[in-house]
C-alpha cells in the first residue's frame, strides 16, 4: 500500500492539488497520498525545500514524495527523480531537494538520480506549465507501483543545490539565521542542538532583546515571555509563549542572531 | 478498515499535519485519514472543541478522532485518550473534549479515560513541543489497530472540562450567547431548538437589530437580510441571507443576544 | 475502488467538509475522497463550476464527484445526480455543472439526469440548511457503491444552466473575458487554443498594457515579464512571470481583453 506526498506552492482554492490526486490514482489506485503543504509561497524553492524535508522522515520506508515548486517549468530545468534510499523524490531539478540531499552525503549514505525523459511514463499530453499534473505525478504514480527508478531516464549526475543557510562560528559563540517561521510565529533557526550542547549559560539576542538559557517547552513560561528552547527538529528556536515570536521580534526569514556561551 | 480524523491548530502551511499522517501510516497502513480542521486558532481549545463535537458524530463507530490544541505541552498536562462508547478520542487532557464529555454525560453514557504513560506505543524520541506527533498520533494508530485503552496506561478518573456557555433564563426568554462563526459568517449560538419549542412569536435581539420569527432556510429570504433559523445542529443561528451576520452585527464569540417569547 | 472528489464553498475552518468524510466512509468505507477546493467564494456557483470543469476530466472513469456551493439550499432549487457518460456528478440543481453539460453537448455525449427524491439514500434527518452533508455526501457514497442512478429519482430533464463567459468575435481578432483567476495570478480567458490558430502575429490588449505574441512558458521570459500563453488548460492566459498578473493589470473576473491579429 504505497504512500506518495505532495508539497506544492499550488495553494487551496484552484483545484490543482486536487488534479494531481486524480492523475495519480488514475495509474495507481491503491497509493494513499498525503499533503505535506499546498501553501508553500509561490516559487519559494527554498521554503519547499525545508517543508518537505521536515515532513519526510516520518512517512515509511516505500513512501514516494513530490514537490512542485517550479518557477522553471517548461524552460531548461531538468525534471528529476531520486532514490534516497528508503524513500523516493520526484520534482524539478532546482535544488528543492538539497537539504535531503545534504542530509544523505552527512549520513554517507548513496544517492540515485535519474532524468525524467521517458515519455512512456508521462501523460499523454504534456503542456509547458503544468509538469505537477503531466510528468511528476504519473512518475510519483509508476514508482509506488514499483517501476524501478532505471526505466524513467538516465542517470543524473550533477543535480542543482541551493545554497542552505548554516550558523557561523564567531569569537563568543554563534552567529545563527533564521529558516523558517511557523504559523505559531516561531522562529527555527540553523544552529543545530549538537553546537550548543556543553555551552555554559546560553544568550541569545536578537537586535535589542535577550533571551538567557534554553527552556525545555513553551509551557514553562508564562503567556507572552520571549523563550530559546531546542525544537521537535532538534534546531534551536525562539518563541514567544502563546504568542508569535516572528510578530513580536519583527523578524523574517534569513535574519541572524547572536548566540553567546557566557563564561 | 480503520477511520482516524485530525483536529488541528497546525496551520496548513508547515507541513506538520502531514506529519501526523506519517506518523500514522507508518503504524497503521490501513487507516483512512480525514481532516477535520488544521486552521483552529492557534491555542484556542474552546475552538477547537466545538469544531470536534460538531463533526464527531459524523463518522461511523470506532473512528478514533484525534485533536491537538495543546498550549500545555511539555508541561504539566496529562496526555489523554478516552473511549465514548463508540468513538475514541486522543489528545490533551486540556478540555478539548468538554462538549462530547457532557454530552455522553446527559446520554448516560459511560466514559473510559486514560492516562497516557506507555512509552511503548509513542515514537522512540519524544520531544517537549510536538506530543501530537510524538504520543497522540502513535497511540491514535494503535487504537485504531486495535490495541485495547487500557494498554496505554492507567485510567484517569478527573479529566479536565472547560466552563461551555450556555443560554441563561431571563423573564421574558433566554440570553444566548454566540458560541461559533462559520465561514460564511453565520453565528452560532447555545440555544437549542428544545429551548424555544412551543414559544409564542418569537424576537431575537442583537443590540439594536431584531428578528422576528424563524425561518426554514436562508432561501426563503431574499439575499441581504439577517434572518434566524435553526441550523443543521439543531441550535438558533443568526445569517445573513448569502452575506454574513458577523460582518453585518460586528459580534464576536461570546456576544450574546436577548430572545424574547411574544405573548 | 471507487473515488468521490469534493468541491465546496466550506472553508477549511470548521470541519464541514471532514463532514462530508465521515459521512461518505460511514455508507462506503472503501471510497477514496480527493478534495478539489472547499476554498470556492461563498456562494459563487461560477467560480465552483469553473473549478471542478477543470479537474474532473483528470480523475478516473467512474469518478462520483460532489459539488456543493448551494445558496439555494432548502428552498426551491431541486438536488441533481447526473451521469455524464464515464463519471458521476452530484449536487443543487443551480447551474454549477453547466460547463460540464456544454461539453458533453459538443462531444454529443448522452447525459443522464436525476432529480434526488429518494429519501431512502439520504441521511435520516434531513436538515434545511446543509444538504451537501444530509443528501449530496450519501447519494454520492451510494453511487460509488454501485447503486443506480435510476434508483435515487425521477428524469429531470431541464437541468439549470448557467449563462458562461464566451469570447466576441470583433472586426479585427477577438474580445476575450477572464474566467480565473488561480494562485499564482494568473488570467485565465475564455479564448481557446483554437480561436488563435494559424493568425498571424498577436496582439493583446489590457487597458493600456499590451503583449506581443505568445510564449510556450514562463520560463522563456525574464521575472517581472507580462506574458500571454496557452495554459495547460488549453486556453489563453495573461501571466506576469514569477510575479501576479491580476494584481499588476488590477483585473478582476470578467473583465475583457482585446486581441488582435496583426497583418
Amino acid at each position: 500500500m504505497p504512500i506518495i506526498t505532495l508539497t506544492t506552492d499550488f495553494g487551496l482554492s484552484d483545484g490543482f492539488a486536487g488534479v494531481l490526486k486524480g492523475v495519480i490514482w488514475a495509474i495507481d489506485p491503491e497509493a494513499r497520498i498525503a499533503d505535506i503543504s499546498h501553501l508553500i509561497p509561490p516559487q519559494d524553492i527554498l521554503a519547499g525545500a525545508y517543508t518537505l524535508w521536515r515532513a519526510a522522515p516520518f512517512f515509511p520506508p516505500g513512501t514516494v514524495h513530490l514537490a512542485v515548486v517550479d518557477p522553471g517549468v517548461g524552460g531548461e530545468r531538468r525534471p528529476l527523480a531520486m532514490d534516497l534510499g528508503e524513500q523516493y523524490f520526484v520534482g524539478p531539478d532546482n535544488g528543492v531537494f538539497t537539504p535531503l540531499m545534504e542530509k544523505a552525503a552527512r549520513n554517507h549514505r548513496k544517492v540515485d538520480y535519474v532524468h525524467l525523459t521517458n515519455p512512456e511514463y508521462w501523460l499523454k499530453n504534456v503542456s509547458h506549465t503544468f509538469h505537477g499534473r503531466d510528468i511528476f505525478a504519473p512518475v510519483a504514480a509508476y514508482l509506488a507501483k514499483g517501476v524501478p527508478l532505471s526505466e524513467f531516464g538516465p542517470v543524473l549526475t550533477d543535480p542543482v543545490r541551493l545554497a542552505m543557510s548554516l550558523p557561523e562560528k564567531t569569537d563568543s559563540g554563534w552567529r545563527a539565521h533564521i529558516t523558517t517561521i511557523d504559523v505559531f510565529g516561531n522562529l527555527c533557526t540553523d544552529l543545530p542542538a549538537e553546537a550548543i550542547q556543553g555551552g555554559g549559560g546560553l544568550i541569545f539576542r536578537m537586535g535589542r532583546r535577550k533571551v538567557h538559557g534554553l527552556v525545555d517547552s513553551y509551557a514553562q513560561r508564562p503567556a507572552g515571555e520571549l523563550v530559546a528552547l531546542l525544537n521537535s527538529w532538534g534546531y534551536v528556536e525562539i518563541a514567544v509563549v502563546n504568542g508569535s515570536a516572528a510578530r513580536t521580534l519583527g523578524l523574517q526569514r534569513g535574519d541572524s542572531l547572536e548566540v553567546f556561551f557566557q563564561r
